[in-house]
């Protein structure tokens, strides 16, 4: 028995071309000869479709995609993720669901019965459960048919919930002769190694081969990574998709084949995950140009350098707007890395308008000593310099703000926090040089004085970020801590030999700085738990 | 039996606050000789805490406070509302609970049975669903307990869902003899009416008195109404607590009382919900003054009443910020509302930095005619007045755009977009006039002239709003068809009478304009369906 796992990249809510593209990988997995083909997780609509749901037209066009899907399928098995209504009349509308073809007749359903709710899922949002567990007969053989984290609970690889229900263990009586799982599992730093973990037990539960077919693509904040795979019923590796790319595996169940090397390369998935997330952001809304602020710091650097991979230099504009308290270093090093990566640069002064603000607001300010505000405006005038370039020339602002800086407010507000998309939103101070170093590894495309000079806004004389952030080492371990694994400012403390009024203190500027990122642009999710719709947090609360 | 109902109104995470509240309000229930004293749905630390829940000190800590409630109910029973550990290890970590304390025990958790994850609810995401319905002995009575959502089911009154359990229904053989339900129930439009027809199936099904405890105040977008309630097996209702503050009730269930009326001025408590949304996110946050920009329009003049009830004048700063396309009238109006309302007003004539913002750009932009690109300028220059206002002098930006405008992208991202609270955001155009009418019912507190010329945004030369934009009440039909009924393009065209393209047209541009709201100011939820957390969109998305 042959299977085809098609990884595909769809388009949110694009039902028209999702299903050309199906039906073109049928007529491609029939040249093949698979006798079954794959589809990611909801392939129909794209993952994740949020309300878009709640619209029944959305899901009646759905379901007549699925038909056209059908009709296409003649001398094949298909198995086809789609959102479809839930017939019982009893609990949420809808389902979940995987529609399996054989042969022109849609002979079944099988709907997911673990619904992730928690971080950036919110599928009982939507979706009532599953009750059964399935197998359907094709060529001799059972095929069981899953999604995504319907098998999740059997190794316990959720933290958030230990479902009261185990599918895996469910579907033994069955005795699948191979188990398929469609799936929409977004990428996070090292995520891929975990899944390894979780899927192995299952195929060596259940005594039989598990196929697991990943959407790939960037949309809005997530980025589905592929890596779709098949393991053998002895937890051996023996197809590996690529990563961040559309890819196909033809899997052949008789073949005894050796098992793969699983690649290790964290920070170059992470960087290619970037490049992924930017150019999807781009090419699904139909943009091709962007605007990018170029401070000669190491932000914007590393920013400039996920655009250029994603969008290709000649669709890349920098703009250096220096004001009184821009060094000549920075202007520099902004020239430099616009060249080393072949991309115009426009510079823009705005001291002089500075200056107009100052005078414009004295009569207001009489006697207040300068402070944040002043700051403030030499950050706002280049974020509205940026937008005036996008309103008038249709380029999309990037924003260049990190997580450490987005989590502690250290930003402005209408000011660098403007832009289409915070391409770097979710990768932490410490990460940014790693990647810049990474990046640096053959050649010098960014000027090493970017990298090594020390961190600063530059929007008053003398500035280094150090002066009012702590060690970027520590503050990120501390987000780390209290971020991404809801530690206690105590256990925080105590694992990094901080004070514990120190610890509480940096946890307090995170609560504070909630309202700026309310307001700032989606990020790309790159970590298990980013400040983007996986983190739901009040602005006003007084825990903490 | 007396039964004391405190609608309080807590700040979501000050659990200190919270308890020293509820343990003062048991001495008054005590003092008016109650038996029972209800508490609203998570009382301890205000709903919804949202992923505070999500750090297991927080959880503690709240049990902590529980231990100090229980010790100061000497000869009371208490029924107060809090989030707690699942202690079985299966499902979601935490429930949604309400504690039983009697004479200083705690003598059981009822766990919410029905847990809301639609709209602005997202309760799944944390918490396991109560299996068990329960009663509680107290002086020869028994008193069922339920959590807001659980009554809902009965008289089917989630339009989302139709849960598989009904807990009226499952509590019916345990024979109560009256049912307390402890809530966290949000204001929307109307909503007031829609309950009564809820909660008075349950009481007569029963055949016992239906109390029910809400929480009131404003956390955030949401608006908690208050309008405790207590409706006899008759479907009376019996005593109704006040509306958009705190307040008490205190029902002799031995006692025969009159039926009350049930007051009907919809548009009187969308004004009160929304001053209430505006004092407390300034109180709760510890903030007390604000600056708004007066443009000599409808929805700034709105917005400056509401703020001003909310804050008091002497808290209330204008601003009226002209350029070049500033008409003397709107100027004069703009004056003219300030001496009205008594509030300072400061006049910053911006067109001078407009002319910067030209000639500075003026080589990027040779060649390209005048657009929208000028208008934002305008509009951004604004906004970094009043930011700088905010920074410099510590009040805090209101920001004035109506639904309409959020609604189809009618307004400058970090301009008029910019301020710490969308206090109209989810009130359309045509409401808003309607509240002006409302206010100038016994005196002209809005100039008469506001409301009565013709909208403009005052951008370009003799713009109309009607130039780029359909007549507001067709718009505002669109809006609520396809935002709040989720009804399709045809279903919208027939029922208004208008071209199914147009309709089209219209959702289109809803949609386009989802990147400028993902990064607007959060807005108080006052219908149905808000642009809030309630809506959640892709931005890259193809449907419509």
């Amino acid at each position: 028995m042959r299977i085809f796992v098609a990884q595909l990249n769809p388009i949110v809510g694009n039902l028209q071309s999702n299903t050309g593209k199906i039906i073109e990988t049928i007529y491609q997995a029939k040249k093949k000869k698979a006798d079954i083909v794959l589809f990611p997780e909801m392939a129909i609509c794209g993952y994740p479709p949020e309300d878009l749901v709640l619209y029944s037209t959305f899901i009646d066009e759905m379901q007549a995609k699925l038909q056209e899907i059908a009709k296409a399928s003649d001398n094949i098995m298909v198995v086809v993720g789609l959102v479809r209504k839930n017939p019982t009349g009893m609990g949420k509308l809808l389902y979940n669901s995987a529609a399996v073809i054989i042969d022109t007749k849609i002979v079944g359903f099988k709907d997911k019965t673990l619904l992730p709710t928690y971080d950036v899922f919110n599928e009982s949002r939507y979706f009532e459960e599953g009750e059964e567990q399935k197998v359907f007969h094709y060529k001799d053989k059972n095929i069981g048919v899953m999604i995504c984290e319907d098998t999740w609970q059997h190794a316990k690889g959720v933290e958030q919930v230990h479902y009261k229900r185990d599918p895996i263990q469910e579907i033994a009586p069955l005795k699948p002769d191979v188990l398929v799982s469609i799936s929409a599992s977004p990428y996070y730093f090292m995520k891929k190694d975990n899944r390894l973990k979780i899927f192995a037990p299952c195929a060596s539960f259940l005594k039989c081969p598990f196929i697991w077919c990943n959407q790939v693509g960037g949309n809005d904040s997530l980025i589905f990574d592929g890596h779709s795979l098949y393991i053998n019923e002895n937890e051996e590796l023996i197809q590996l998709a690529k990563g961040f790319e559309e890819d196909t595996l033809i899997i052949d169940l008789e073949k005894k084949e050796k098992a793969v090397s699983f690649p290790d390369h964290p920070l170059e998935d992470l960087y290619q995950a970037l490049v992924l997330g930017v150019k999807d952001y781009f090419a699904k809304q139909g943009f091709s140009t962007a605007v990018i602020g170029l401070s000669g710091g190491v932000d914007s650097a590393l920013v400039a350098c996920i655009a250029k991979d994603a969008l290709g230099s000649e669709n890349l504009l920098g703009v250096s707007m220096p004001s009184r308290f821009t060094s000549l270093a920075s202007m520099e090093d902004a020239r430099a890395l616009a060249e080393n990566l072949n991309i115009s640069l426009k510079e823009v002064p705005i001291d002089h308008l500075f200056q107009q603000y100052l005078d414009l607001l004295s009569p207001l300010f009489h006697g207040y000593p300068p402070d944040a505000t002043e700051e403030n405006l030499q950050a706002r005038i280049r974020g509205m310099v940026l937008m005036a370039i996008s309103n008038k020339l249709g380029y999309l602002v990037l924003s260049t703000g990190n997580k450490s800086e987005m989590a502690i407010g250290y930003s402005t507000l209408y000011g660098d926090l403007c832009g289409g998309l915070g391409i770097i939103n979710d990768v932490s101070k410490t990460k940014v040089y790693e990647l810049c170093r990474l990046l640096n590894k053959s050649e010098e495309v960014i000027p090493q004085n970017i990298i090594e000079r020390e961190p600063s806004a530059e929007l008053k004389a003398n500035q280094k970020d150090q002066d009012t952030l702590p060690d970027y080492a520590i503050l990120d371990a501390i987000l780390e801590g209290y971020v991404e694994g809801h530690m206690s400012s105590q256990v925080i403390a105590n694992k990094y030999d901080l004070k514990e009024k120190f610890v509480e203190e940096m946890i307090h500027k995170i609560h504070l700085a909630e309202y700026k990122r309310r307001q700032s642009p989606p990020g790309l999710r790159v970590t298990k738990k980013a400040f983007s719709k996986g983190r739901v947090f009040p602005i006003v609360q007084k825990w903490a």
